[in-house]
């Protein structure tokens, strides 16, 4: 998918959400673990209901691999479904690989040929010849780690060199020569929603992937404020305050309901900045 | 595995040699293609015959998650092999993982709990509380990138902050007070050898895993050199080097020979160090 195809389903569905499914079957509706796939009846229920008020999915590696086989199984048939069913929704494996160059031309053929998703989420320690692998390809896009949401994020990501520039900006200065925003995004946390602006000042036109509203506490007002450029230049995950929602039959039902009321909010502040 | 069960391994053998299971279906004897599960027919000849050789064993993930399904259940099927055949080898998943808390939990109940391995590498960036759910479990172990063996490690893990300490350095200061030198190792490239003093400065009871001799052009020698401790204190592996050593139906004897002889070097410095 293009940054203007993206673009044009943003303004399309007045959304920039991303549904994260990070599907844990210890905590899917009891009613589901008859089914064949557990896992895949209630991601496939979620998508159903949440979809007209989305446009990304995010699985997350880590509950599928925690199935073995048939977490693997669960996953692959996931995306499936999204594609066939809601082709322009963009599809996002979070992953956080990024190794050695042969062993990242292998997650890149993993990712972006056998699964076809769209983008995968990479950390950058290793540097350069980490990323590059997955920069070659056509439609398909590395999302790297710059500044996360959690508390750890503190402990490097905020070390300043003898500059006074923090190792997130390095990353970002740095690694935006590698591609370009029309085939790399970063991942910054909505817990750290005023640095933002600094990140912006770095990379103004590439898209943002901002985890931590909801279940992390992070604010889409100040998201926005912070991050918004003029082609919206964010994606906003919410993963349990939306599947979690409600953990009843209706729980497919009440996640469409916690998506519609985000992509409520985010219409708000697509108007107000004159994108739809 | 504690500590002192690995260094009473490494004695015993006397190797402190790592085989990288870095298994690629393109690149395995074409004669193994007829098999039911060819990674897993190749992956269990090179075990038997590098056994007598080697401590440790490293599938790495990317080249399994690469066969999807299939790929998993080799995966799952090599370290039940080797768990079963050749119980005091060490397990290493090299996945290169780290995230937020709730994923890492759910990535340490993967590694840890379903597949039983004895240790999985983890990437820094995202701090203390994307590596602590990994320590929690007996026996198992966490090995941090510090200073990694491609070219792209000079991007970051050496920006060095306003005291002149390397970013690979902070890694290892602040990471090694969240476990201690019986849960926790760090990975330094062989082709970094020199720095491996300094290292050794900071974590000098830590085991090293080292990898980038062979393909990748480190020296063992340089890395005894500065690595060694009294308790051996490095795991140095070696994947292409041995396991496509030969591409013919001799191709596990030949990578039995191939380890042999790094086992044979192995065996040099442990005794000129006065450990065996």
């Amino acid at each position: 998918m293009t940054k203007s195809e993206l673009f044009e389903n943003i303004k399309r569905k007045k959304s920039f959400l991303c549904v994260g499914l990070d599907t844990d079957i210890k905590k899917i509706p009891p009613h589901l673990l008859c089914d064949e796939d557990p896992v895949f009846a209630f991601n496939r229920a979620i998508i159903d209901e949440t979809s007209a008020y989305c446009i990304a999915y995010k699985p997350n590696l880590a509950f599928y691999e925690n199935g073995g086989i048939n977490g693997w199984s669960s996953l692959e048939k996931t995306i499936e479904y999204i594609k066939k069913s809601y082709p322009n929704q963009f599809i996002i494996a979070d992953a956080k690989r990024g190794d050695i160059g042969n062993t990242s031309l292998m997650y890149a053929h993993t990712f972006f040929n056998s699964m076809d998703v769209h983008a995968i989420t990479i950390a950058p320690y290793m540097g350069e010849d980490s990323v590059t692998p997955f920069l070659t390809y056509e439609g398909k896009w590395v999302i790297l780690l710059a500044l996360t949401s959690n508390r750890g994020s503190s402990d490097f990501q905020l070390t300043d060199d003898r500059q006074g520039e923090y190792l997130y900006e390095k990353v970002l200065r740095i690694s935006k020569t590698w591609g370009s925003d029309e085939n790399m995004m970063y991942v910054v946390g909505a817990t750290q929603a005023k640095m933002i602006e600094s990140i912006r000042r770095i990379v103004p036109n590439h898209y943002l992937l901002v985890p931590g509203i909801g279940a992390q506490g992070g604010s889409l007002e100040e998201v926005c404020r912070y991050g918004m450029n003029d082609s919206c230049g964010l994606i906003v995950n919410s993963s349990r305050a939306i599947i979690y929602n409600d953990a009843t039959a209706q729980f497919a039902a009440k996640a469409g309901e916690a998506a519609a009321c985000i992509q409520n909010e985010m219409a708000f502040f697509l108007s107000k900045k004159g994108i739809i």
